[in-house]
């Protein structure tokens, strides 16, 4: 069983020794006055999906060429790396015979699991805090219930269409796959989009190939244990280009565990709490990658729970 | 407790009396020598999503004219209908809070519900059977295990990105929402084509606007008593289109209950068992239809649940 | 969907007008310092259970004369009566053929449930707080895990085998059932014992019959809408003999809602948080009662679940 | 993913080569005609239960010197030893506070699980068949549903309460623990039963120590792996003893495998199909047994789920 709370490592730290004064941590949230409100308005619930606009449905079609359609996202089955007790599992019901006189069979199954954060993963704006506080401020003990959050639900989202763009940072390194714990760098995100000949554009979904998608379902424990991804510099410089979302083939889009061992998973309140802009967790991009793609429509259908923190998807590429 | 076997309606007509020989019923499954193979192939499961080629999404994609998106899909929570025993529960886990510097409070929900079958909802084909046979005369014994079915799972479907074309048949009958247990004619639907000036395509996902869906999340007990929706001849009628799937804003697609009480949802046999025709239920169809729409680019991402009968989707409509 | 906080009916009571001054409730739950360390000491957890010693069972076993079981605990399906959404329920899996040579079919269930809380059931410490602070002053913030509190969890518990008594009510005041709303008074205790003959003594599991439970899964709306059942004084009266549980065939045990309309079930504060003494809910008290039956040995074995707040239970008379 | 059918191994031993003729297994089901109408009569859904008579809870009272109450379950947690994808999920709700003046908290928590097969658990009729036939010659088909079987149902087993009997085989053995695939015969319980001074009688729970709860929650990949257990001789002697029960401190009370490889499980069809005897496993019997405990009063309730196959259980011996 967890506790609720972890432990100080600061405290950790002042036992640990060294000097008088703890080394301070590499990154820290900004405070509320800063990040709020934010720039989608005060009242604003929808961050960065506000880039869903006509215009943005029309960019992202304009790069549809040949009509080919490349799956995004991995099959939903138990055999998914989980974190911790999360779940995947179905339950196929009896088969139920309706004795008319055209003996119509019925199946169904049951399924049971953290469907906002399992699979290819979607993340909405209320999975993520600094203290109490979400995205845009909104407090969380305000706007909870035990069936669903009513603030920064995932079904205000909708669909997104936008233009999408592949950084192969893998690629750009020569490897099929980046180091258990590499953190991607401002320069490699630049080396790899001069080398893709590639700009990020405002409303982008930005997607990153690290090649730890690899292990997904093949080596589940160490895909967990950790993995490469973007650091603190990335994800700002990021951020700054007003990207839809920023996604991986990883479980956390960013380097885990953070090189500085005082955070944990800052790029999460990066995105998600600061700036209001989404993530997308364990994309499968080898295909995308293997076909040289850079730049394609993007196109990803998150369910409408109500209250919801966040959705397993199915997204494509198409080009 | 419901028994497996409700009881045969024919010996209850026997018992009531009458002509000695009882009346046959209005349709009957053809046997499987007549609808085996598929002309898709002896061992497809994909059935009528064969149509997704480069070619259905550039004539879809084609219809794009101004990047708006219409939502067809309803938002998930408790309130929605609901059959029988379904579910749609949400358990808001407890805040854990990640007691690094950087305060990081966590989020998520457990899921409970027959997520194939809930809310706007996409029916694969191992949700139906005649007797033991599936669509392609799959046999659910041979292919059946208790985490999911071993074929027709709807995680073989993908993204359907197809031409949309709604029959407004409320519309074209001068009215808000049909009647209560209304059959939508082959007269009909000609009828609503061609005041709509719609000629319908190989391919085409056909939805079809009943109304129905009105009563949504409004008077559940009413909108899944009974519902307006094609009978057989309609069904037949649009099947021999070749569609990829047929939709509607009511929970069978079909009339319900069938205005013969011998047969049950026969229509679900006639598209996913006999001709591996997609159905699509449910729909939000509103605003698609006050808006006068009526080609459209449809777009539709179903969850990859593994060995899955079907899954709860947010499909849109992009014009 | 619900808000975790109601809205203060002192507020409302204020807009509502009168005196300047709000009426007072009748009843406060008593600060930390009156209440705590609990008279079984500071570290204690396990309350009114402390009753059971070797002493204990051999005064209960000594009350069994002719061997008789009378079930006091109903039936669990998903005809119970439930409050909000709380849920029992089952789903058959499909079977599975271990095809050796001796063909051994298995079947099983899986079962979805506020187990502790649904059907006859045992409500532990962990079950309920004055504000933040449970039984003996122990804190919900500081012992909550997702998966379970790590302090009062009912695993503590263990089987539970005393002296039971039957304070009939119901039979005392001449009715097969209590007003909808009755609250039962010290008189009405002291009457019904007088007339039963009837002493309690500390270590008691007191079950009161007050006949409510003739509607469980008959008229479920009215069974939770209100009830008869004990009011405070009743409930403090009770405490003061030093029972090992109070028990009622309704689903508080107290009269509800509590005629002082500021308070809500302050009888589950008096017994839980405030006294340590367990409550059992639900109880199925007809045919104990219909046989006269004033004393016996009670048993009850409540699941260990770790950190749980309670326990659906299947108790027993003796005698 | 299982398949539903292993695959037979008769053929798998032909393949092997050897004699023409395969090595006939060393126990069959008896055939329908012998086995039914059980004892109990045509139409019997308790079996052993029906020993449950007042004179049973006189006698089993009688054993009862001291009041000492010894615990027999295991507590219920994710710790546990699972078979397959069964589980014991625990999530506690976000707390509810109730505003009104006394400020009431409230916490439970939804329990997901195999509630009939987890922790220390007592096996049902329903649970096991041979072929389509269970205990009496019931047939699953016609008695099957989604929510629950229409026989032999747990909820009719009802508290049992009767004399309990400690065969101590691993103590007779003079180990801590058997081995891991060791087959418990007849001498052995008769030499136990000899060296304890101690004659079986109708209608007792006889538990039988083995060890190998010693690894319950600290081994659990062995625990589950295989197990040293009462074979088909040893079973069809104890049987024959007529028990209410037959228990142990391993996960199925038989050896498992069974040294025959061609039958699996053999004595859950000798106990529970054939001859209507309960089972009872994962017992905790370590106290028990370093007591030299033989003979007690053995309590234990099962829960009354209405068309269950099992249920978890928290029993006692009292002494």
């Amino acid at each position: 069983m967890q506790r609720i709370a972890f432990g100080t490592v600061m405290a950790a730290m002042l036992v640990a020794g060294g000097s008088a004064l703890a080394q301070a941590p590499s990154w820290t949230p900004p405070p509320e006055s800063t990040r709020c409100p934010s720039k989608w308005g005060a009242t604003d619930e929808r961050g960065s999906a506000n880039h869903m606009k006509p215009q943005t449905v029309l960019n992202a079609v304009k790069l549809i060429k040949t009509g080919e359609v490349i799956e995004l996202g991995h099959v939903l089955n138990d055999k998914m790396p989980f974190f911790g007790t999360r779940r995947f599992d179905v339950h196929i019901k009896r088969t139920f015979m309706n004795d008319f006189s055209n003996r119509r069979g019925s199946n169904e199954e049951i399924v049971i699991s953290e469907i906002g954060q399992v699979g290819t993963q979607f993340d909405g704006f209320a999975h993520q805090t600094h203290e109490n506080s979400w995205y845009n401020c909104f407090k969380v003990a305000e706007n909870s219930s035990r069936s669903g959050f009513t603030k920064l639900g995932v079904h205000n989202v909708g669909s997104l269409i936008t233009r999408g763009v592949l950084i192969d940072v893998a690629g750009f390194k020569g490897v099929e796959m980046l180091g258990d714990n590499y953190e991607i760098t401002v320069e490699d995100l630049e080396g790899a989009l001069k080398k893709q000949n590639l700009t990020l554009q405002a409303g982008d979904a930005v997607l990153i190939n690290t090649g730890w998608g690899k292990l997904y379902g093949k080596d589940n424990p160490r895909y967990v244990k950790s993995c490469p991804g973007i650091g603190v510099k990335a994800a700002e410089w990021l951020v700054a280009k007003d990207p839809m979302l920023l996604g991986a083939d990883n479980w956390p889009v960013e380097v885990a565990p953070n090189p500085d061992k005082q955070i944990s998973l800052p790029v999460h309140q990066i995105a998600l709490v600061v700036n209001g802009v989404h993530l997308l967790e364990n994309l499968k991009l080898d295909e995308l990658a293997a076909k040289g793609v850079s730049e394609f429509a993007f196109i990803m259908q998150p369910l409408k729970i109500q209250g919801g923190t966040g959705s397993t998807v199915a997204p494509v590429a198409v080009r």
